[in-house]
């Protein structure tokens, strides 16, 4: 396009408290008529699609990445869904939160508002582009979008029908901005000023290149690094399934468990560790575990006598060679108990999500409580983690950051406050010789 | 003290969680023991509050700053009566804020939850180390702290009784610590991964300079250009000590007011440009105007034949000189009307603080819908922006960040949240499949 983003952007900040103005039923109208048209120019999509489909055959861009970059019918209808049920949440704009008078006739008000200008690099994913862009109307931001290169000619139709679908429902002109080249996204870097927040999705290396190249607010994660405690009163019937789902369901995901910490006891090693060891090798899962995990491995095959055929891939690796691995490995310990499976998971982990296995209610209390991530589980896969699943419609992305939003971010990380205060003449001057006092009501 | 910054902060992490466990019981019985403790040795305190006074007699230390770093009994009534208001604010860890089944017998929770280790640097200001930690105390956080070099000795004797007074009540040890020495800055400037949160206080330079020097989340303002609009609907009697307050009450402070934005209208002109000529002499506040400004003033003087005593000092300027002056002096410029004003404002402000003046309900709307402000003013002082005035309390800090918390922050912008999810063995894989589905319920 050979946009000069900087310049773009500014007038996006121009028309951003406009657009932050506007009502819940134009905004809705806006997303009804992006439904509408999407549906409605479907075959050009999928054309669209095949352009890209094809070029990524040509280069030999990975299946893995072909798949996300498929955009059929079933994701359209996915896609809409998410959009009706956007419509149908509460508005997360003008909500009260504090509403207080200060003195007679000093009314202090808090009140939510759109953050304003929000800049969006993701992965080539059509559906990531209307998702983001369908959230982003909702909550009334401004988006900048620049999503995956393989996806560039889906996502150019994608943008130009949304586009057109929000300015006929209203909107003002430049209300919504697609970058296109890579070089766009260092020049959206450097829009501090303009830009309110970023939101990076992809690899690690390529959020901490963000974070570290640019003076806005970034949200986003950076590691999933999820663990699974599996206790002493753990039902076993339900450790070993999660585990296997946490792992094998969406290897590649960030909230995959990584690391297993297992409670350093005889029932767990006669009965548990044996059922584990099988439902591993069964699924191709590879164990990097310490010694002590691998020695049990070692004499489970002994008694078994079993030859290589079926046998499970593991090696004995030092605790601090633990990582993400985002394929089908995973690590194991063993723990004294709860309280050292916390320490390690709040020092070694990612504070994304994190799992404990157990039918204790008290112990699983204190991994709640003690455990310092935006995700603690009881008895249910590390896979949950994730906007959609949590009813929010959908997500921009998921923060491991304790400021600002937290885990899967919807409308609400999207949103800011102001405070109104409303007077009749005050000043502080009063307040502070003793003329005039606070009286602090809510009301 | 010499100490290695990162080994104590790494200690401080692991006992946060402790610290974030701690009951509202608990929290409130630390705040009760500081208060009585800061009474009971007020001499003492006092004490060593004269050796930081008589240090800064000796450095020729500007009276201002010598103003703030006094601790006397007005300043201990203050902080008790502080924490004795924290004390009965609702205890902002353990709210409930999302209740919802995700399906039969898989239920989610999102619950607040402390923010952990906050790394607070401040201005030479003794009550500004004990509202910051009785802040953190009451939402379970754990501070690290560091003063100005003139309130040393102050700041000493004060963290001691504060820290003895919190391991009295139970907390664990290494849940506080200060920093005296001016390089203990940069240390913990390194201790990402380790502190959740940094609050630095004081000049624009300094708190840029913390922004580019971490990779740890920043909480802060680095300006506060604050606005004044006269509306041609203002109520000229309260227009003028508004503007008198919000320029002179404390000069120094990020909420005072920079810049007028005047409705050019002929009663403006005729009726309220006198009387602001007159209340700015009267108050030795410098006005730098623009042209159209300054030409009234001329043609105000000329039919006066007034002489030089007890003129304005004014002077002609470009807008684009218009600047946070942190002195008496004040920007003015006329404008169309509420659109132009909030066009300025957006883009030339901080969106720290600013206020209209108009009786016409319709305009102050607009202006407070479309400003971009964490405070939006109707017919009061700018000055208002303020923790205890808004009834928190006391405040870390005033944000003018649309990430996390905004404006004024006390107990709220320490406070994060987790989701907790229990199940009984639910796993991804089932959703995917169809073989379960969500239902989505609010409880």
């Amino acid at each position: 396009m050979g946009m000069v983003v900087r310049d773009e952007v500014r007038k996006m900040k121009k028309v951003a408290p406009l657009v932050a103005a506007m009502s819940n039923e134009a905004r809705c109208v806006a997303l009804k008529k992006i439904a509408e048209k999407l549906v409605e120019k479907q075959s050009e999509i999928f054309a669209e699609n095949q352009k890209d489909l094809a070029a990524a055959a040509e280069n030999n861009v990975p299946d893995a990445v072909v798949k996300r970059l498929k955009f059929n019918e079933g994701k359209l209808n996915d896609v809409v869904a998410g959009i009706d049920m956007l419509i149908n949440l509460e508005d997360p704009i003008g909500k009260i939160t504090l509403d207080r008078e200060l003195d007679e006739g000093l009314r202090l008000t808090r009140i939510t508002c759109p953050i304003g200008v929000i800049g969006v690099i993701f992965e080539a994913r059509p559906d990531a582009l209307v998702q983001i862009s369908s959230l982003c109307i909702r909550s009334g931001n401004c988006p900048v979008l620049k999503g995956g290169k393989e996806t560039t000619f889906t996502n150019r139709i994608l943008f130009s029908i949304i586009y057109d679908a929000v300015i006929e429902a209203g909107f003002p002109e430049g209300c919504m901005l697609a970058c296109e080249q890579h070089n766009e996204i260092d020049e959206l870097l450097k829009c501090d000023g303009l830009v309110d927040l970023l939101i990076p999705r992809g690899s690690n290396a390529f959020v901490r290149y963000i974070m570290d190249n640019t003076h806005i607010p970034v949200m986003g994660h950076a590691d999933g690094v999820c663990h699974i405690y599996v206790d002493s009163e753990a039902d076993f019937e339900k450790a070993i399934p999660i585990i296997i789902d946490a792992k094998t369901q969406y290897t590649a995901a960030c909230n995959a468990v990584e690391t297993l910490l297992i409670k350093r006891d005889d029932k767990i090693k006669n009965e548990f560790i044996p059922k584990l060891i099988d439902a591993l090798s069964e699924n191709n899962i590879q164990l990097r575990g310490t010694k002590e995990v691998t020695e049990l491995v070692d004499a489970y095959y002994e008694k078994k006598a079993a030859d290589n055929a079926g046998k499970l891939d593991y090696e004995a690796v030092d605790e601090n060679e633990f990582k993400e691995y985002l394929a089908l490995i995973v690590s194991a310990k063993f723990v004294d108990g709860v309280d050292e499976a916390i320490e390690h998971i709040n020092l070694h982990g990612s504070h994304h999500t994190d799992a404990i296995i157990t039918e204790d209610e008290a112990v699983a209390d204190r991994f709640i409580r003690l455990v310092d991530s935006a995700g603690v589980y009881q008895n249910c896969s590390t896979r949950f983690a994730d906007g959609f699943r949590y009813g929010f419609g959908a997500e921009v992305g998921i923060s491991t950051s304790k400021i600002h939003a937290r885990g899967p971010v919807g409308l609400e990380g999207l949103v800011t406050y102001k405070y109104k205060l409303v007077g009749h003449g005050q000043i502080v001057g009063d307040y502070a010789s003793g003329k005039s006092e606070f009286h602090f009501k809510d009301l």
